[in-house]
Order: C-alpha cells, then sequence, then structure tokens
C-alpha cells in the first residue's frame, strides 16, 4: 500500500476508536432517559423514543461536546480520555443526540420527507405509526432542554439551553428545514445554498462545540476557536453528505440515496460538479483545522473527527 | 335577577377583566417572539406561528403564572396589579403559552385528531400545510425553553426548565396524549381517567402555577399551596371541558363538539353523568379554593379565576 493509503486507514482507526470511545459514554446515558428517568410515562411511547436513540448513528456531534471540552479545559487530553466527562458536557451531549434525532424523526415523516428507511432500518413511523412518531419526537425535544436543567451545572445551565434552543430553532435547524421545503424545484445561488445548510446542519454542529467549550468555561479565545471550527466542519459535514447521496450504495449509507436528485434539490454537487465540491470540502476542512491553531495540541482528537468526516465515505 | 344570577355575573365581569389584564401583558411579548426575535428566520414559519399563538384564547395559563406570582410575592396585590411582572413570570407565562399552543396545533394534525377548526379559525396545517404545522408547533417548543434561558433571571433558570420540561414531556402533556390515544374504544375506570387527564392537561395547569411561585421565590409552603390548588383546578377545568363538549354549541367553543363520544373517548359525563360530573367539578373546585388558605387574601385573584374556570360556559 502507498502511504497515503496507509495514512488514511491510521485516520479512519483513529477516528472511529474515538467516536466509539465517545459514544459508549453517551449511549447508556440516553438508554438510560428511556428506561428509567419517566417511571410513568406510557411504554410504547418510551419504546418509540429509544427505538430511534439507540439506532447507531456515528454520534458525531455528541463526540464534538465532549472533545471541544476537554481541547478547552487544558491539561493532558489523554489523561482526560480516561476521565468521565464533566456533568455539564455529557448532559449537553445528550441533549444534542436528543435534537439531532428528533429532527431525523419528523423529517421522515410523510408530511415531510416521506422516508422509510433510516440507518438501515424502518422509520420511526413505519414502526409505531405516524401519530406516536410525532409525539416521541416531541417528548424528545423537552427531554433533551430537562437532562441539561437537571444533570448541567446549574451556573452553566442558561447559556447552554441558549445555544441549543438557538440552533435547533427558526434560525437553526427548524428554520432550515423550512428553507429546504421552500427552495425544492427552484435553483439556489452558491450563497443562498451555503446559507440554507449554515442553518439546516451547520447550526447543530457549530452548537456541539460551543457547548463543548461553554461546559469547559472556556475564555472568550477558545469560544471563539471551536465556534469556528464548527461553522467549516458543518459547512465540510454538509458538502460531503451531498457527495455521498449521489455515489455512495444504500447499504453503505443505511438509506435510500439519490434522493436529492429526484426531489430537484439543491446540492453541492449539482452547482458545482463532484471535482468542484470535492475541492470547496477540503477548502473547508483546512480552515475547520486552521480555527483550531490557537488550542494547540489539546485540539487534537477534533483534528482528527474533522478529517473522518470529510474523508469518510459513508 | 336572583343574587346567584348577579354574583355570577360579576364574577364573570371581574374573571374577564383580569384575564384580559393579563393577556394584555403577554400578547405583545409572544407577538414580538415572531416578529423581532428572529430576524433571520424564514418568513412563512413565523407567520404559520404567529397565526396560532395570536389566535386568542382565554390565555388561562399565562395568567395563572402572574397571578400565582403576585400571590406568592406577598405585598399588596391591588398594587402589584399595576406593576409590570417580574421578568422570570413573564419568561414563563409566555414559554407556558408557547408550549400550550404547540401541543395543540400538533393534537390537530390529520395523523393525530385531524380537526379543522380551532378558536373560530382554520387550524394551522389547514392553512399552512402539514409540514409547515409540524415545524412551527416544534419550533413553538425551542422558542419557549430559549424565552425562559434568556428572559428569566439565571438564578430561576434552572428550575423552571425543569417544571415545564418535566410537565410538558413524557409523564406529562405529551405522555398524557399518548394514554389519551391508546385509551380510546376502550372503558377506563374513573382512577384511570383522572390519571390520563393530570397528565393531558392537568400537569400544564399545575406548572403554571409552580412556576409562578418560582419566579417568586416562593418558600416550601406556598410552593406546595399553589401546586395543590393548580392540580385540583386541572382536575376541574377538564371535567368542564368534558361538559361543554357535551352541552355547548360550535359557535359557543370556536371548534367542533361532541367530538368526545364520536370517537369513543373516555370523558367524565360518560362515567358519570352529566349531573354527576357537574358535582366532581365543584368538588375539585372546593379543593382548590381550601388549597389556598395558607396565601390568605393576596391569592384572591386566584380564586376568582378558579370559580370562573369551573362556572364558564365556553
Amino acid at each position: 500500500m502507498d502511504p497515503l493509503t496507509i495514512d488514511k486507514k491510521r485516520l479512519r482507526h483513529r477516528a472511529t476508536s474515538l467516536l466509539q470511545r465517545d459514544a459508549q459514554i453517551v449511549e447508556p446515558y440516553l438508554h438510560d432517559l428511556t428506561v428509567s428517568r419517566y417511571p410513568a410515562a406510557p411504554q410504547k411511547l418510551l419504546e418509540a423514543m429509544d427505538y430511534s436513540l439507540m439506532a447507531g448513528g456515528k454520534r458525531l456531534r455528541p463526540a464534538l461536546v465532549l472533545e471541544c471540552c476537554k481541547a478547552c479545559s487544558g491539561g493532558d487530553v489523554d489523561a482526560s480520555d480516561d476521565q468521565p466527562p464533566p456533568r455539564s458536557a455529557l448532559a449537553a451531549a445528550g441533549a444534542l443526540e436528543l435534537i439531532h434525532t428528533f429532527s431525523l424523526v419528523h423529517d421522515d415523516l410523510p408530511a415531510m420527507d416521506d422516508d422509510d428507511l433510516r440507518r438501515g432500518r424502518p422509520t420511526n413511523h413505519k414502526v409505531f405509526g405516524e401519530a406516536m412518531a410525532i409525539l416521541a419526537g416531541d417528548a424528545m425535544v423537552t427531554a433533551a432542554f430537562e437532562l441539561i436543567a437537571a444533570d448541567a451545572e446549574p451556573a452553566h445551565v442558561p447559556a447552554l439551553i441558549r445555544e441549543l434552543a438557538s440552533a435547533a430553532g427558526p434560525i437553526g435547524m427548524i428554520g432550515g428545514q423550512v428553507r429546504d421545503m421552500e427552495s425544492e424545484r427552484r435553483a439556489l445561488s452558491l450563497d443562498e445554498l451555503a446559507s440554507l445548510h449554515a442553518m439546516k446542519t451547520g447550526a447543530l454542529l457549530t452548537c456541539a462545540c460551543r457547548m463543548g467549550a461553554i461546559a469547559a468555561d472556556a475564555d472568550a479565545t477558545k469560544l471563539a476557536a471551536v465556534s469556528a471550527f464548527g461553522r467549516h466542519l458543518g459547512l465540510a459535514f454538509q458538502i460531503v453528505d451531498d457527495l455521498l447521496d449521489l455515489t455512495a450504495t444504500p447499504e453503505q449509507l443505511g438509506k435510500q440515496t439519490r434522493k436529492d436528485a429526484d426531489r430537484g434539490k439543491n446540492t453541492y454537487p449539482a452547482l458545482l460538479g463532484i471535482e468542484g465540491s470535492r475541492m470547496k470540502a477540503d477548502e473547508q476542512l483546512d480552515a475547520a483545522l486552521a480555527a483550531l491553531d490557537p488550542l494547540g495540541s489539546g485540539a487534537e482528537n477534533l483534528r482528527i473527527l474533522a478529517r473522518f468526516v470529510v474523508e469518510r465515505d459513508h
């Protein structure tokens, strides 16, 4: 194998180990939510929530919270890898995955994208029915804010809730979903597309980074560094998502592919071509990595994650 | 007119003045949310949110927040009637109305109750489409938590968010909605029905009272008093709701009536008869009023509201 291939394999191995380790922290916390936090809740509702929360996925957003928290805490990152995360970081990581999962459940609904398959399994409403899928999504949102209010350091709660609510709401993810709906069958400019994606996926990824920094009581310089990192990473992530929809197989992604073109969605490949989109993603990756400079060697895990996100093939 | 009729008219006048005054505080605050808090949000999303938020209604829940806050603050209630509310109370009142309105928008969806009419106007999805109604409801939830985190006293934020999220979520309103769906076409016992309603409507009314007390830094005695008040009032409110569905006209309620029987829903009149339900509502009203004793004359507005809720005819 040539050196580049060896380097890529090593990167993938380090990134997946890192994501797995963080997932092993967040998943029991999320599972506990549905098995023990609401003993008086209807069993079916908890099942519907758990079905989508435990469906796997890369758990990239919670990993960004935990790793940004470490990167902003100073000290020895390798040592902190073996420590349990601060309570504010864990609560924020869980809350973010709840918000992300809620958005998938509602986006898959018949009235929205009408998808049957998600992460290789039938979508929530296919299993539990439409009404329950709507309510399970709703309950994930309230649970997200409850986790932060109950489990984070009280002094961090107002800032964490503002970040999450703002990134999820009308000027963030939900607003981006509306813009996306409005722009189907209408050609967007590159700037409009970038702005749509900054809302639809970028806001939540940037929020992950910022919540990690807040949980670490980061100063303004560090907070600005991870914010810029999140913003560029978010755009790179979306461009790669657009590319994979075009080039990957349904088996690789665990969901239907080539949906974007069928639905007349605006994508980077449609505007810039496959090669142009690749270059744009690499450019955003470089900007994301440059943003981490103020954090020095403490941000090594974030660099691994960012490179992995842009070079992934599923 | 006999004395009882005069007394009833006077009560109605005092209660509606009180509700109007509180609505005039909360409505501009909610309207401002959609016109100025999210300048970068898609216009259509804000319109859909505003359409349902500004549809009127009694604004009972925000009034309970504001009046419980006054009742727990001590001092001269008549004087405090002319003061702007403390920022935590205003934020909680707005947040609660957002959560209440979100629940109406989602409950009306075709996959849920499939209603065409609400407060005398077409339901949200009839005007804006199903996808937008789902997203507008979602955005009201994130906005509710954002209001509290941004506008309440930071020291109150964790407790207020926990109250609201818990009352809205799997062991509260959303859980109650699931129980309600599960129990259609199945006969519930009186205890099961009371428990369903305690979740579906009682939790949010109790939450209103508790958030008002928290905003007033109430001690444990006062918090317990308004909690019991809210619990009994919530049950009385629901019994009267069941009765009105059976006895009022669509014009009086601004929505379809006699839906419960058509859908095989469990109601108090079905279990106890009309007279029995009336007695049960009065019994709960008495318990609600008794719970206010520790608050003395400061709770007079709450007594007016409670009596009005049980004696209303729409």
